[in-house]
C-alpha cells in the first residue's frame, strides 16, 4: 500500500472510536457521551483555554495529543477514572497492545511520530502531557457538574475521589485546578456530589 | 465575568454540539453521524493527511479551523451539501447569526481571532481553508462509500452531484482530489451511487 492507502486505513479504523461510550452523561441529547466526541471537546478546551497553560506550552501539540489520546479505546474499550487500581492495570497493558496495533496501520515515520505524543501524553512527561491530561480531567467534571451529578451517583463516588483527579488538573494548570476545585466544593454544598 | 468563566461558558455551550445531527450515516454504530465527532474525524484527518497539502500550509491553522467549523450548526443544524441554492443561502444567513452569538461568549480578544478564523475557512480566502474544505468534503464521501451509499440514496443524489463536491476536494489537495475522484467512479461502477 502506498502511503495515502494506510494514512486513509488509519483514518477509516479511527472512525471506531464514535461507537466507544464512555461514564459521562450528557443533558441534551441525553445519553451517554462517546469517546471521539469527547476528543474534540477536548480539542476545542485547548484552543479556549490555551492562556492557561504554563508559558512555553506548545498548543498545537496538546491539540494533537487530545485528539489522538482515546484512540487506544477502540480495541480496550473506556474504563472510568475511579475504577480500582487492579482494573486499571489491566486496563493499561490493554491499551499499550492497542497501540501497538493503530499505529502501525500509518506509514512508519508516522506511525513513530505520533505514537510518540500518544506516550508523552500516557507518561505525562511535558508540560503539554499535563495541560493535555489536566484538560481531560476537568472536562468530565464540568460535564457531572452540569448534567447533577448522575455519573458520579451511578458509579457511588464520593467527593475524596473526585477530588483525587482534581489533583491532576492542578498539576496542568493552576488556574484551571482552582476552578475545579471550586467546582467540586460547590457540587457537594449543592448535594449533588456525596461528601 | 473574568476570562476564564467567558472560555468556560463557550465550552459549555460548544457541548451542544454533540446533539446536531447530519445526513452521513455510520455503519458501527448504525446511526447518524454527529457535529461534534465529524468534527474531530476531520482534526485527525488533518494530523494524519497533512503532507498532502500545498507546502507551507499551516496545518495548526487548519485543525482549529475544523475544531471550529461547525459550532454554528447549534443554532442553524445541518444541511446537507446537496440540498437546493435557496436552502443554502438561508443556512448561510442563518450561520452568520450563529456566529454573531457563539463567538461573542468569549473575551472580546479571542472572540475576534477565532471569528476570524471561521470566516477564513467560509470565504475559503487561504490554502489553510481551502484543505481544511477539503477534508470536510472528503470525509462524508468515504464514510458514504463505506456504508454503501444510504446516504446518497435517501437523498436522491447522483454522481454529477457528489464530483461537483469533489472538485471543492481537489481545490484544496491534489492527491487527496484524485482519490475521491477515484472513489466516486468506483462507487459508481459497483452500483452504490446513481450515474
Amino acid at each position: 500500500m502506498n502511503r495515502l492507502d494506510r494514512q486513509l486505513e488509519f483514518v477509516q479504523e479511527a472512525d471506531r472510536l464514535k461507537g466507544v461510550l464512555r461514564h459521562t452523561r450528557l443533558t441534551a441529547p441525553p445519553r451517554r457521551e462517546n469517546s471521539a466526541e469527547h476528543s474534540w471537546h477536548l480539542a476545542l478546551m485547548a484552543v479556549a483555554l490555551a492562556e492557561h497553560a504554563p508559558p512555553g506550552t506548545d498548543i498545537g501539540k496538546v491539540i494533537t495529543m487530545v485528539l489522538l489520546h482515546d484512540l487506544v479505546e477502540i480495541d480496550a474499550g473506556d474504563l472510568s477514572v475511579h475504577a480500582p487500581a487492579e482494573e486499571q492495570a489491566h486496563q493499561h497493558a490493554a491499551e499499550l497492545a492497542a497501540a501497538d496495533r493503530i499505529f502501525a496501520l500509518l506509514p512508519a515515520d508516522q506511525a513513530t511520530r505520533l505514537r510518540a505524543i500518544w506516550d508523552e501524553f500516557e507518561e505525562r512527561r511535558s508540560v503539554e502531557a499535563r495541560f493535555a491530561r489536566a484538560l481531560d480531567r476537568l472536562q468530565p467534571i464540568l460535564l457531572d457538574v452540569r448534567a447533577g451529578g448522575p455519573a458520579w451517583r451511578a458509579q457511588g463516588v464520593h467527593a475524596d475521589e473526585v477530588l483525587s483527579k482534581v489533583e491532576l488538573v492542578e498539576d496542568g494548570s493552576a488556574a484551571l485546578g482552582a476552578f475545579a476545585r471550586g467546582l467540586v466544593e460547590q457540587a457537594v454544598a449543592d448535594g449533588i456530589l456525596a461528601p
